[in-house]
């Protein structure tokens, strides 16, 4: 048993490999410039910054042979997944579904709705295809921690406030013992992470 | 169509009574002097202050005979529904099912896990018993909101940033209009109202 410094507790970590890393929305719409989150104005380099940080880690799990499950907002090409409530809420000019800088905004399989290069998914990683904040709405996210007899998460990824807060208090409430990686997990607003 | 100035959109609300008045965990422990709340060295008042306005607006829906939701946070006498997570994580001496002042500590059917008589739910309203903060969570209430049509949700009730901000993600992934109704909600900490 290992116990990491944490707030609100000490996060203690078993010995067995039931720890997964979850990384959240780590899209080239929300990191890169010229993306979607680009567009709408917000400073992408802020987001950028986690990523070294966030590859070292993720290649501690690699290394390990430790689960790594990535995540991806993203809705069907048809959006049929898609409530009309969201597609109204598009902030600006852009709303999901719309053609964006990088594809069509959070479409699966437009260039700006896969995962940054620098973190791309290798074999035998899981990747989440999520159509809420949340990454345990509608996903097979809890079938594969039962199956793989995960216990504890690392959480990291973009934006703090949104998809990653949101999915550790869906892991929280289902008794997931959930550690943030604070240097890897950011936001388009400071005050917000 | 109805339209209430609200924050970060314009709330449009149809003519058709697909709204539903949402109360979450009103409940004795949270919000009166002598309960659990009080215990952990919380203001309750802070809380209590909300209960007149908020028993307006319950008022409001009855006499428009809208559908009213009511959350209580408990879990079953036997804690079969509660993860070890959730047990070891008690703040200071009160953990859930121990004995607290009121009653045991987010057990069904304790004194303290009522809701406060002022607000007590009358016949024909819901009350989702629910053992996460987010009201979604392994309850029936997405079944019963498709049941009635319900596809407008003004969310009400303690604390904010905790149960009240998790259902509210949780409604939004699922694509309900939501409002927060900013005088009906209250949390122990000012700021993170």
């Amino acid at each position: 048993m290992a116990t990491i410094s944490a707030q609100l507790y000490e996060y203690e970590l078993p010995e067995a490999s039931n720890v997964a890393l979850v990384g959240i929305d780590m899209q080239r719409d929300f990191l890169e410039p010229g993306g979607f989150g680009d567009a709408l104005g917000n400073d992408v380099l802020r987001l950028q910054a986690i990523v070294p940080t966030l590859k070292r880690l993720i290649e501690r799990f690699r290394a390990k042979e430790l689960p790594i499950i990535h995540t991806i907002e993203c809705h069907q090409p048809d959006m049929s997944d898609c409530p009309p409530s969201k597609i109204k809420r598009g902030k600006g000019d852009l709303k999901i579904g719309d053609p964006g800088p990088m594809g069509r905004i959070l479409i699966k399989g437009e260039p700006g709705n896969g995962i940054i290069p620098e973190l791309a998914p290798i074999a035998g990683e899981f990747v989440i295809y999520k159509p809420g904040k949340g990454a345990f709405y509608a996903t097979n996210l809890e079938l594969i921690l039962k199956e793989q007899n995960i216990t504890h998460l690392f959480i990291t990824g973009v934006t703090t406030e949104v998809c990653v807060q949101t999915t550790m208090r869906e892991a929280n409430d289902r008794g997931y013992e959930c550690l943030m990686v604070e240097d890897c997990t950011e936001s388009y607003f400071p005050e917000f992470k």
